[in-house]
């Protein structure tokens, strides 16, 4: 293996550009190892949209939000002629490993590369909803929940000062982590996630125990993916109470800023950790961190299962609802 | 005069609390003088809900976001019995001025109150969107644009990362203070406002002119109040192009967090001369802050006239984006 | 058992307040269990300074730095006096159940006092040094390290920007833990911990490499621990050296601010945790949590092993520092 | 007038980039108007490290720290061989206009500069002390003391849980404007400032007096040109009293991070008029911003005067310290 190429796919995520990074360092480290980045994902895969990437190159972005390497996702790159496209360039530019930082979809692409033009292809979990299997964390996921927090702290100073209601709506479309955390990390009375659809009406019953118990100001956390969202469970309240209710969407604003320290951690080992698989031979893997230790999983395992909520927090949050 | 009630009325605004301990410590400064803090803003004044607060009181809370007192809107004190309730209660608490920290609503209130029963009062300038008349700037604005400002530049991580056009809605229904002066501090390309309601598909020429000019990612700042809100300029850009365009309304976290630097010192000022202009025998004023100066206002022009956009920011802000 | 005392212990760490309010929820949450805050660590004990506390005592708590209940160092609580006076105050107030939130010099003197007085004590990790035995991290350590690694970001805006070298000396006594997830969060180009005791001129070589390797501005952690600290190192530079070194003591304000998201979940696990294990019949452990569980450790074993530094992380700062 | 080269010299001060950024783009927006950066300050000058700048080339740099032409300072443009070698460079380029961001000495050598060589100069003020005359805030002032202060809000924590003293230093060398306006936001008990050189044994009554109102804990701000600084301060405390006192040099943290909003506009503003006064035959100036609007001073008065602290914030400080 003499080239790697590294580049980030999907929607971005605060640490890719460290992940990015220590990719370049790591290769840079070994004599005779040069990066290539990759931009736009896998539509600048099949454009050949590369740059050669040197130690300095990738100097001042480790503490930087988005990615320096830019991100989009691709429909072309599904087909098959799309990736015969990719694999040409890739081929023509001598490179013979690919690090894909992304979520799920991402790594479906890099696996079909693989077994398609026989590429070595190494995948890292860049995804905000933490919902990947084979890692406790994806990179992305603390700096997102530290964002939210903040918001959600910042919106518990109003709603305390008026007696209000607030329902905080965040990221996370088929996974309740980010919506989880947030909700414990927060103080919240409860939280709504996809996981366990309860009916909307149970957020009545969370109300009036609130209210039973001298609670002047509720906070309700509730994941995007939860039936109906914010929107549903705002209804519900206002339709069957008179209390005041607000509703706020984090949205997007939790992709970005400076990563936080456990997401720029995350993904220099991990980064570092591709390159040492790639030159150490191994193939169509996803890197991931579990219990402070790097593990390898399969990229059809990672893509195919889903990460389980943390069950003890889920019960955690409510005990200390009272 | 021996005993000042202060209260907080309206939406909340960081920098209430430094106000509220401002008026408590220079009371307290003063021998014999007491101070009273009435929870709930008005609502609390019609039901006699009042705390004597003493200079340990406020101890600590000037970094804090919201209003240790609460507030509230109330449609009761509007009418004048209300009032007449709310009077009998200073009468009968011995308290012979007020300080009420607010918008141009609560200052209504408060010019009533001291014509229909001869109390003294001082409004002093509290809300976010900056629009009273005779203050540069009012408490809690200078922390609504910097949250306001830190939620834009982390979508510009994501903005520029996945090369998009982000319209960002932030408050001002009337106004388009914190509109003009986040778009100029985050590097917007253009502002949409109510004191310039242009016609929606204005922005069209603005996306036309950032892509003419090799922008991949382009962000455009509205406030609320502007007519149709964000909504309106996504729908049109989205109708028109084929231009990617994601809508963030900031909402709520605009008005919590620890209060910047700035409305910490505007805050304390401002409560101290509010204390001194009620022992100096000054009645019925809102006092601002202008040039680094404290200046008195009639509440009658502080609540009926307006404050126009700074028109060198908006000039300025075309320059630089291009 | 049907009161349970708690109390924040050495010095402050940020969490310690979420732990605290952990702790008097979870009891709350069981009909018939008391709980009761201790002021000012083993001397409130010892002057039964105790307060009761109730679930709505501790609300809006959870998100603020330092510890409501206070902390101190006591020399009389090493003495068998001193815990027999504890013990008779937490025998009138009918407590049978402590909970001690604090380090290793905080177990040692639980242990004595379960020991002599047959108390029941639960210690909590609170210590942002993070070298406790039996937890993957102490209640307060994420937030340290985000806030040394917020500053570090601000000086490598201007060392990048005046070509400079910065040593940032940081918080830990006889652990490197901090300093080096610092440093490899923040790209810094090399770690000085106690637990690697180098010579001060090995900084000489990074200082030479890195400039070999066209790098212009250098940063160097280190942690208070190493023999002679940051000061050593910036006179060896510049004994050495002619290049400009300025060195930066980031001090207290790393036991400040609102807990990072990471304590907050730590310490609300942990707080109910240690109030279930009371209740359990578990006795003079310390809990922690491992691999996201919790796990119990006998307090001898907390207080007398030390957590071993992440040797992984060591050796992935030297690779990416090229 | 058709090039116009910006250069940042001295210390580095955030929203430097926003005034580069603003030169730039006022430029740009005039057909035939060319803009250079030139790197490292005067050094750079003398040295001929110019650059071309495009309206794209200073896309994304208006929220980061520090500066991206560098800084430096430099004996050698001090002599008028040095400012000949730098005049030429500028003659060989067809530079006809120079704009520089810094403080009085930077002023100083551009108005040799100016007088020696004929070149049309304008200085901006960028200096986080604020000591500059002509302007209400000179560029990274209002960052610098956002930044201190949430320094202070952080020991204020730990100050408290602890009930001890803390003495932070702030920056400010000739000048306590950062002491003075840091303590007023931040609360704390007193302020000691180069302005007003009170011996240090004042800090006794200041402590006395704090106890005797019941504060267990204390803080007090202290301008590093303060005569003996913080040090001075602490080592009076602790040999007249027993209590225990912790010194916080917050250093140059104050230097970098993000810009605050105002920095921004005042950059934006700034940067923006100094092109409009170059090509509208302004020679010889410091533009600063006095009650919202540009205002012109003759480089001379700029450096050789100094602005006078607020002395109605001093006083407000002592009279809210109750």
């Amino acid at each position: 293996m003499q080239k790697i190429a590294v580049l980030t796919s999907g929607g971005d995520a605060p640490g890719m550009n460290a992940a990015v990074r220590a990719v370049v360092r790591a290769c840079a480290a070994h004599a005779g190892i040069a990066a290539v980045g990759v931009r736009r994902g896998y539509e600048g895969l099949m454009a050949g949209d590369f740059v050669t990437l040197g130690a300095r190159d990738v100097a001042n972005v480790l503490q930087r939000g988005g990615t320096m390497l830019r991100t989009a996702r691709s429909k072309a790159f599904m087909t098959t002629e799309g990736r015969a496209q990719a694999a040409q360039h890739l081929r023509d530019q001598g490179i013979d490993g690919l690090v894909v930082i992304g979520g799920d979809g991402s790594f479906r692409g890099a696996e079909c590369l693989a077994q398609e033009h026989g590429l070595a292809v190494v995948g890292l979990p860049g995804t905000i909803d933490n919902d990947l299997y084979g890692t406790d964390y994806s990179i992305g996921y603390l700096t997102a929940i530290e964002t939210a927090v903040e918001a959600l702290d910042k919106l518990r100073d109003t709603g305390a000062s008026h007696e209000r209601t607030f329902i905080i709506e965040v990221m996370g479309r088929r996974a309740g982590h980010i919506a989880l955390d947030v909700a414990l990390a927060g103080g919240a009375e409860d939280v709504f996630i996809p996981e366990d659809p309860r009916p909307a009406s149970a957020v009545l019953e969370v109300i009036e125990q609130a209210h039973a118990r001298g609670k002047t100001s509720i906070i309700i956390v509730v994941a995007e993916g939860y039936p109906g969202g914010g929107a549903q469970l705002q209804q519900t309240i206002e339709a069957h109470t008179g209390h005041q209710t607000r509703l706020a969407v984090l949205g997007h604003i939790q992709r970005g800023g400076r990563p936080a320290v456990g997401d720029r951690i995350l993904a220099s080992r991990l980064g570092a950790a591709a390159v040492e698989a790639l030159l150490g031979g191994q193939r169509n893997i996803m890197l991931g961190m579990c219990h402070q230790q790097i593990k390898a999983t399969p990229l059809y395992e990672a893509y195919s299962q889903r990460k389980a909520i943390n069950q003890a927090n889920y019960d955690c949050l409510r005990t200390l609802g009272v």
